[in-house]
């Protein structure tokens, strides 16, 4: 109920994967309107170009790294908000899944501030279109849990009961960790369960490693894929013609030996 | 490696949960190049007004509803493909996540076809931008499960395995047994767990019910809600400011009484 004559208000705005040409028609006018564009470092850099008459504000966090505190971040929405103006707060993939912008929109709300939420395309439905699959095959699986390996109070998530739904799993900011949460998945899923990282998916620098769950930690680490990526586990993983050219090539390779 | 000379390609195309402008900017391309349109009944009628070039053929399968045959579906794309055209399906929300892409990617492989997959936003995002909360607030969860409540075999899904996980969970094509699923869920969950039905996410037409897990399935059959719609379910449903709004009708409720 306070500030209700603020006029200016926040856009929270889900610049998808990578590729500028994966934001929605919607994101797309948000962006023209703009007066102050806040910009996520997961986000593509070249969205600046979209928001010709913004104010640019590089703020970001990505775990481990330095970053702009999030207090921070919520006090200049709100500072250009009171002032009137349409702040846009630019979210890689889609705003709502991981990123805060749960806490955002609380802070938002208590100050007064009109916030509108934008939707996008998250990176790990870019990863399954790079790979060629759907994430939800029904011949192997009722569903997908997307999931962060980069916890709060730094705990791991319960590997065993997310295993255990049979759904596919989509691991995001798990590339620091995959050695140990591959090992705790293992536990629960069969050596063979079909597994990939895609590097930068739905992007130009898209990198995509098929193989299966006991070999992905090592495969991911000898080819040198890191963050950003997004880790896929499952039956439906085994669709991709990846994965197929993997398994000749080893059949192959027995053959000869 | 048969039909190498197949000219023509299918794009499996997402069309995001409803309104238009929550195609991607990829999509809005691909349908302007299209000739041939095979579009689903759960995306908006009104995309066939950005292909103007093409040849709309409508197809769809809805649960329990009379359907084009999956089959007669694949023969028209391969047909039309195999012509040398360029075929544009059009799947509601992402055509990743439910909605029998895996089947049509594989089958369209097999005939020598290229397949391209152009992402979109999924109802259950759409639903938590209308609700205006984050899928994954930090302090609820760590995740989100899609899981659709139809499956192949019209057996249910694991509940007590799904709500074991803590995620959100983000139910599709589950408003024909949400009584089944809600009480199947109550065994593992608590009975003021909040919960929320959102019909028609994305679209002019959405309609929301925000309340707790007991109550959800009285409350949307009393308030008229069925398909399509997704129902979400966890702690971070409670972030709604349609919760809040609700507990204190309750509670205002209680007092008066």
């Amino acid at each position: 109920m306070s500030n209700v004559n603020v006029k200016g208000k926040v856009t929270l705005l889900s610049a998808g994967p990578g590729d500028l040409d994966l934001l929605t028609l919607r994101a797309s006018k948000a962006l023209a309107a703009a007066d102050i564009l806040l910009v996520d470092d997961l986000a593509n850099a070249d969205i600046v170009t979209l928001a010709p008459n913004a104010r640019v504000i590089r703020v970001g966090k990505r775990g481990g790294c330095k970053s702009t505190p999030q207090a921070f971040i919520q006090r200049l929405m709100q500072r250009y908000a009171k002032k009137g103006l349409h702040v846009v707060r630019v979210k890689g993939g889609d705003a709502l899944l991981f990123g805060r912008a749960g806490e955002e929109i609380s802070a938002l709300r208590e100050a007064g501030i009109s916030v509108d939420i934008v939707n996008g395309v998250s990176s790990g439905f870019a990863a399954a279109a790079g790979l060629g699959i759907s994430l939800t095959h029904r011949d192997h699986c009722q569903g997908v849990t997307f999931v962060t390996a980069h916890m709060q109070d730094h705990s791991q998530p319960d590997w065993a009961a997310l295993a255990a739904t049979g759904t596919t799993l989509a691991i995001y900011m798990g590339m620091n960790r995959i050695a140990s949460l591959t090992a705790s998945l293992l536990e629960t899923l069969s050596a063979n369960t079909p597994a990939a990282v895609v590097q930068n998916a739905g992007s130009q620098q898209e990198r995509r490693l098929v193989t299966t769950l006991d070999r992905l930690a090592q495969e991911a680490t000898e080819a040198g894929l890191g963050s950003p990526a997004v880790i896929l586990i499952g039956g439906a993983i085994g669709e991709a013609v990846e994965f197929a050219k993997r398994v000749h090539a080893t059949e192959g390779f027995a053959h000869a030996a």
